[in-house]
């Protein structure tokens, strides 16, 4: 089950460097992509900045909703994800091929995908580093955060076809400033 | 023991979005700074981003000597990371005070951090999303890599203190079409 989840506090399922889906829809049509080249930005409002191949299915989809779901996967879909990642939505309707279920959004016309523990929406902020980099800065606009587990086996990419995946949590918080948390 | 390492692998030990220390150096001063908004923008030549604090002693120093290297630190230094990431190189000399080792770079005035496992000297390749966010635009010219182990235990900040610390590999190769890989 998922909730609402604190726009403020999003990084902690960004930060960590996840490899994610990232959900789109243009003109009827809704693709998906596997991205791992994204940063927090900014707490408040929430900005999250990301590079898109230009040669992607889902770039000008993308590009031209200036909309789209940045979803997290969990370890359980590692083979959905490298299969999103091998195949181009220009051929293949990707939600149907990988059995992965789109709901749709509160806030923005992409839809979520429902069997990542984490979805957020998000509307383009900056267009301004598209053209010369693949840069796109989203605000994200609505997250949804499963209740559980508290922390989910997040995938993180390697290169050459190797994951990391997320291993045991160690807590630091009694030797940080308050203001630091 | 490091060796110099191939530019357009260093994905390997970014991309799964570790916490970094960012050292800097200008005017015969040299600090350190704890980093996790960052991410991967190009293969090659390799670019890096990441977000800097203007209110971080750091800052002036970077954007001044537009160098800076980015350190790549395990578990076994997380006391240090959250002592760097919580002070101010305004009032102490970090490397003294956390017992960290600075080491000369090949290619920039900024130092390398011995005690981290990988070393990436970078040069500022684009300055121009500086003042509106913070944002950074790195050309990584030389890259230092401990031989092993080949799977670092690096640390990733979910914030509030906690970190994640980077578990087993899983390799599907196998899946992944030859020029994704």
């Amino acid at each position: 089950m998922k909730k609402k989840y604190p726009l403020g506090q999003i990084r902690r399922h960004l930060e960590t460097g996840p490899i994610v889906l990232v959900s789109s829809a243009w003109k009827g049509r809704a693709n998906i992509m596997t991205m791992g080249w994204h940063m927090m930005m900014q707490f408040k409002p929430a900005l999250f900045g990301c590079y898109i191949w230009e040669e992607n299915h889902s770039f000008e989809m993308i590009r031209r909703s200036k909309e789209c779901v940045i979803n997290v996967p969990t370890v359980d879909l590692v083979d959905k994800v490298v299969g999103v990642g091998n195949c181009t939505g220009g051929k293949v309707d990707k939600f149907e091929k990988f059995g992965l279920t789109p709901l749709p959004a509160d806030k923005v016309g992409a839809p979520l995908i429902k069997e990542c523990y984490a979805n957020f929406e998000c509307q383009l902020a900056d267009a301004r580093m598209i053209s010369s980099y693949g840069f796109f800065i989203w605000e994200v606009v609505k997250a949804h955060v499963a209740t559980r587990p508290k922390n989910p086996r997040t995938l993180h990419y390697r290169g050459q076809g190797d994951f990391m995946v997320a291993g045991r949590s160690i807590s630091r918080r009694e030797k940080f400033k308050r203001q630091n948390l």
